[in-house]
């Protein structure tokens, strides 16, 4: 493989403990899997054309005021706004960094994430991603699993789809990659809802297997 | 700063003799100095809007052919391609990696180059540049020193232009940069065009005296 693109909320990082963490020092209960549960209604928007693309910020920030609104918790906008940035601060599962590393010695290494530049930035400054540029969704101008996130991610390497493997911890990212001709390697990952049955290229329990 | 911007071709690394010895060995004079002279002609073509954005790989290779046409010198198809992929594998000033990877403590740092992401990570691989993103022209789809490079890269980190440095070696690109907001640093190197008369906000002698 010329390069390995990865998911990366779920797959490379743990969002549900960083968010929690981050919505206690607010003095929230664990919203994290509300949080999350809005996340692909508001990708949905702007998939369905009904929203221009707009920076995850933005569709996370919405996602938190129905939760708030549902729970009948007090927030203000700066500690909304401040809390939303919890998702450009969130730790990796145990394996990444050094299975980053490892892998990138011998293909290039990127997320094809739904995180914007500014976040993806953010959060492999502070997990310690070492990647080798930030593609996905911004670059694309759009959501995964629309197709156009893959092809752009790979068109800006100047490869070809074969080429490349798409690595997650979701068969619905993998089964959307594979059906624009990327190679797949599934990582399952705690809590992480696996999605529908798909016989990946490659199944590692992590990613210094996937090594 | 928050961010670092730079200039890579002359700034991070020395073209001119990664492509003269890129050259010979394709039994080739010593052109860099040549082929370096196409570059601003074959922008002008794109900031014209003559021709819509394209790679900066096409555009050397395109000014591969009018040197190569202008020495009298033969080199088939597959041989250009091969020597413009020269563009990928240039070694760094001595102390830009070190330099980088101490600025890389407190800032955000990125190449806004007019190189391509493909040509700026394989550069960034063979040469060893600890990018956080790859910013710069593709993301723009134009090329420096049109504003819009320098602020949309600015905007991709989610920053205000005056909590960015642009660090080059040629002052046209810094005047370009200071016009749309940016901070400036100044770093000559050895035989580049310093550009116009610029008072910028920084002259360091290298990356060192930089950090």
């Amino acid at each position: 493989m010329r390069a390995l693109l990865f998911d990366v909320f779920g797959t490379c990082v743990d969002w549900r403990t960083g968010i929690n963490r981050a919505a206690a020092r607010f003095g929230l209960p664990a919203i994290a899997d509300d949080w999350r549960a809005q996340y692909q209604p508001q990708l949905e928007t702007v998939r369905s054309g009904k929203r221009p693309w707009v920076r995850l910020d933005i569709l996370h920030r919405i996602g938190l005021d129905v939760v708030l609104r549902d729970h009948g918790l007090a927030l203000d906008e700066a500690e909304r706004d401040a809390l939303t940035k919890a998702w450009h601060r969130l730790d990796p599962w145990p394996d990444v960094v050094e299975g980053l590393t490892r892998l990138k010695a011998n293909s290039i290494i990127a997320p094809c994430s739904n995180g914007h530049i500014a976040q993806s930035v953010s959060l492999a400054r502070h997990a310690g991603l070492p990647w080798d540029a930030i593609l996905g969704a911004e670059l694309a101008q759009a959501y995964k699993p629309d197709p156009r996130v893959y092809l752009r991610s790979v068109e800006a390497l100047g490869l070809r789809p074969h080429e490349v493997c798409m690595v997650a911890a979701h068969r619905d990212d993998l089964i959307a990659a594979a059906q624009v001709g990327l190679k797949t390697a599934f990582v399952p990952r705690p809590r992480e809802p696996e999605g529908p049955p798909f016989d990946a290229d490659i199944v590692a329990w992590d990613f210094l297997e996937l090594v």
